[in-house]
């Protein structure tokens, strides 16, 4: 199939386009830059990003089935991207998961994607701001990002998403937690889930207190959810709502949108240069600069110099 | 200080200078491309490189100190590279471990070094070239590079080394493990260490009979040693120099340091331009770039090509 044809097709928001397209951005497919161009000329409108993250256990599927739902009855068109390896939504194409997604999974104004977390393009920066224009062309107007919140990841969906929810479960240690990886800094909105346990109200405190010793302009509110009932859905939504209002009014909003394309440019620009060295190997001047590295005494900063120069 | 006064001092076998190089080389000193090529123009010897590798528990430096000692008695001067968060071999400066370094610590012919493997410039890959570099100018004839066998660090030990030991312990299940992370494809030595305790011959066995299933020209040697006590310290420097003279005779020595000059150029080509891109923070046309994308429809793509095309 054509690519202008496939794309047409996703925009006319057929289920089994959009998979294939997200397929071929994870694959790194030689067409990526062809449906770039395409998928960008055509100016698609802005989703609303909303990254979700959180330690294994929180509830994060659970919570990211309450939100498609209250978004849906909003009559908003949703997108799923499950940025998890050990997430439930597995497998190549668009699919629901065992517990909450299975309401969603026959709903054609919802998709739902997962993806693997460490392509061989590098993660979840490179392959996820493409993704998103996949689903923006097929008119999703909400975009979930789903993620499991260790290490690297919470810091890299916060700079992909517009507003970052950060998941805590009480009884899990979380709150201190939370301080020492640093999801104070970039958590928008924490959400408690499971808030019908023992123990809802001194994570609650002890959050706000962490929360207090944090200048930033922005108060990450505090939303007690019990996910899989569907409480404190519209609570949620409503603090998502705060939070948009909050980044349009500050002009956060246009920053975010600025740096997030700005990286984007850097990551297509370093995967370039990368695939262009990738195709050196077995490339007669990289032999012959390192013959000389060898038997002549060049040092290797300035055959790295005519390298570079070569491929430049 | 100046580079080239320090360079002297290093050559005269200098500790402290030569300390104070490979500390420059570890920091990305902005005077490291100074120091190489003044380190290569002179075209020192090449010293002899063994890795050793193994998974934590098999006795790593304990061996490492029989084998400085071994070559010691052979009156070869001796570095030591211990690429290992976990080492004993810690600080700034050249120093001993509490075990069997103690031992050389003294030994104006031996030098102790210690690196981290995750430096802000790429690891092992990037930084040990050109330590091997500083030990060569301080006329080590001999340097052991020790890394924990964990993910990627054998494999890339072994496209630092002309050989590559890898260290086992009976009874630690490692041999499974070994085949699994493909440690078999880089030994060119297995050392069977601990191999007064129970399970020696069964590991060996199975060893052996993993070893048989790959088609290598050279076939690995298995030796047991006791490190602690120093026994087998004869049998593995044999193994050594049998596994030169194939490299030597095969020409697979040639072809190695061809790879890691190769490597080497590589790595600094990247280094260069991942600098030239963190300058780019706050550059101007980047931003510009980051606009037009935003703003009219302008692909990543084609921005990253520009962006390129400003800074090759």
């Amino acid at each position: 199939m054509e690519v202008s044809d496939l794309i047409a097709r996703a925009r006319d928001g057929q289920p089994r386009a959009v998979a294939r397209l997200i397929s071929m951005v994870e694959n790194g497919s030689p067409l990526l830059r062809e449906i770039m161009v395409e998928l960008c000329a055509d100016r698609p409108h802005r989703a609303r990003i909303i990254g979700l993250t959180g330690s294994p256990g929180v509830g994060k599927s659970t919570s990211t089935g309450m939100l498609v739902q209250a978004f849906r009855k909003r009559d908003k068109k949703v997108g799923v991207l499950a940025v998890d390896p050990s997430s439930p939504f597995t497998g190549g194409a668009l699919l629901g998961d065992r517990v909450r997604m299975q309401d969603h999974a026959t709903d054609p104004e919802v998709f739902i994607r997962s993806m693997a977390s460490r392509g061989h393009l590098g993660g979840l920066s490179w392959a996820t701001p493409q993704a998103l224009r996949v689903l923006e062309a097929a008119g999703c107007e909400v975009i979930l990002i789903e993620t499991v919140g260790v290490g690297q990841a919470e810091v890299d969906i916060a700079s992909l998403a517009d507003t970052t929810v950060v998941l805590l479960a009480p009884g899990m240690g979380d709150g201190v937690q939370a301080a020492k990886a640093g999801i104070l800094e970039v958590a928008d909105v924490f959400v408690v889930n499971k808030a019908d346990r023992d123990g809802t109200q001194a994570t609650i405190r002890e959050l706000r207190n962490m929360i207090g010793l944090v200048e930033r302009a922005w108060r990450p509110p505090i939303v007690p959810t019990v996910a899989y009932r569907g409480e404190g859905a519209d609570d949620v939504v409503n603090a998502l709502d705060e939070h948009l209002a909050y980044l349009e009014e500050s002009g956060e909003l246009a920053r975010r949108h600025h740096v997030r394309a700005r990286d984007e440019i850097e990551a297509i620009a370093l995967t370039t240069l990368r695939s262009r060295f990738a195709h050196l190997h077995g490339d007669s001047r990289l032999d012959a600069l390192a013959t000389r590295v060898l038997d002549t005494g060049l040092d290797p900063y300035t055959a790295a110099d005519e390298l570079l120069a070569a491929v430049g």
